[in-house]
């Protein structure tokens, strides 16, 4: 049997561009013992891909130029005890319309109520990455302002929200006015400033006065001005740099020096580092989910044909929320 | 009655040099009750001057020019209860060799048995930023690899000295061979590389390979490999920026990434910032200084007149150990 994939025809250089993929026909092997036959249903358009798509290392498969993404996908025929016809399931896989894949490297999902995608956003890593970062890394109390960048992204979104509920302040970061718009009206983020503004930098300075927190997503286009900002013992979660994702020049920042000056912490973390708080992040998620605490969006393209395109407009900010390809 | 002091003839610029300051006659007012007229001993030459060299700003008595900073001076008179003539005084003053002050800003030492001239290095506020980098921020453990950037300088000598007797292993890094050997030989650090060499990072890369910890005094040109070279949750205690001192040109680092996809924490601090621990880090301090568990070294120059261009070959990096004027 045969389906259709995604593969790249050559490792992309500096910009990620849908041009540098095809789709092409790939034979499925027999299902055998301990294998399931699945049907794709959403592929996750992670930021983290870009390395791999410039590399083709660090994940098995990828040597070939076939993309192996985060996905979610339903069984249609079972050869393992462990999963039947019918069930959700979670895993990564190539960026294909079917597969044979082995049962016990799928997570099985019980919606239960919710969007199943939303396994692959608020109760995914995304969701998790807010959590660890908020809950773990940054800790903002009551009262303080935590800036959060990238906040009409999956992960800042959860994250603005998360401290919300701790009780802060919070000032988010978004790329044009329906972002901005998205995260004080949708989201309940206390204000956002418009990163294409042509008063950005000055608008920032003044909302951010004092900032206690930044959750960074973006890199030095944000993070500079807020060094320069923050309060004396200010913490910074660096949990994204997706402005320097593309590319390997320096990170160049004019307020390095402030980390000195005011005794700033900054801590990249990941979320694999905190696997005892998975399953804790995950329930509260959950439950903040099902209660109305969190809102989410998502920005949905259709098809296989349609995930080169969607991820590249993805890397250029170019939607709200999540971003995922329906099939 | 009169002295001499020194004073700026203008702002320094980029670099600092010796030409931008002069030596004036300043007249002392009268000695009145609660002052006591000193004669200075010793000069501190500290970075940190730097900036107000550069400013005039943040500190009373810049704005006219005159130079103020640390030194030990002797009481010559007093007019106050709680000094007599003969005690040894440390405070912040002008770079002149007598003075009028107020007693209630001075700190009278008690040197038993130790160089005097150590409440401006090992006891004074170098080997409290030492200690509390390494105690409070740092805190390296049995086994782990600690690397100390500007290793011959003050600061970063004892916080090496400091690991050491944590049990860790301890890199330094410092310019030339001489002062490669001071930190071996003399210091006990396991190894020192010398960022002068032509085959500088590819040593660094070998020596620090899986490092845990870094004391970081210099900048771009030893934090940017280290970053690279560092474990997965390694941890950076930011202490100074020597490189990046006279200049405001944004910081580049290269590998920044790396604090992300390492899940790297960087600490920058102020020992103004830990003042409950001043008393027990001196107490420390001066016990393992006197079991000679703690070596240092300083670079003495003479006279008054010596301060500017011994001030200017310290930025430079042009001697081992504390840099003093003796008077």
């Amino acid at each position: 049997m045969y389906t259709r994939g995604i593969r790249m025809l050559r490792k992309s250089t500096a910009q990620i561009r849908k041009e540098d993929f095809t789709i092409e026909e790939i034979e499925l092997p027999p299902l055998t013992s301990g294998q399931v036959f699945t049907r794709t249903r959403f592929l996750s358009l992670d930021p983290y891909l870009c390395n791999a798509m410039r590399t083709w290392t660090g994940e098995s498969g990828w040597d070939s130029g076939r993309v192996i993404g985060r996905s979610l996908a339903e069984v249609i025929d079972s050869a393992d005890d462990t999963l039947q016809a019918g069930d959700w399931v979670l895993g990564s896989g190539g960026w294909q319309e079917l597969d044979i894949r082995p049962a016990n490297q799928l997570q099985r999902i019980d919606p239960d109520g919710l969007p199943a995608s939303a396994y692959l956003g608020v109760l995914g890593s995304s969701g998790l990455t807010a959590w660890i970062g908020i809950n773990r890394v940054l800790r903002p109390q009551t009262g303080e302002t935590v800036v959060i960048s990238s906040a009409a992204g999956t992960v800042g979104g959860i994250a603005g929200q998360l401290a919300k509920l701790a009780g802060s302040r919070v000032i988010g970061i978004a790329g044009g006015r329906e972002k901005c718009k998205f995260v004080t009206e949708e989201l309940g983020f206390d204000d956002c400033i418009d990163h294409t503004a042509k008063d950005f930098s000055a608008m920032l300075a003044a909302a951010a006065a004092g900032c206690e927190a930044l959750f960074e997503n973006v890199g030095a286009k944000t993070l500079d001005p807020l060094l320069a900002a923050m309060k004396p013992h200010g913490r910074i979660a660096l949990c994204g740099l997706i402005a320097h994702i593309q590319d390997d020049d320096p990170v160049s920042l004019q307020h390095f020096r402030e980390l000195l000056m005011k005794g700033i912490s900054l801590q990249g973390f990941r979320v694999m580092d905190y696997p005892e708080d998975h399953n804790i992040a995950l329930q509260q998620l959950r439950a903040d989910l099902k209660a109305g605490n969190i809102h989410f969006r998502e920005t949905i393209s259709h098809g296989l044909e349609s995930a080169p395109a969607a991820y590249a407009a993805m890397l250029f900010g170019g939607g709200i929320g999540k971003h995922l390809v329906a099939m």
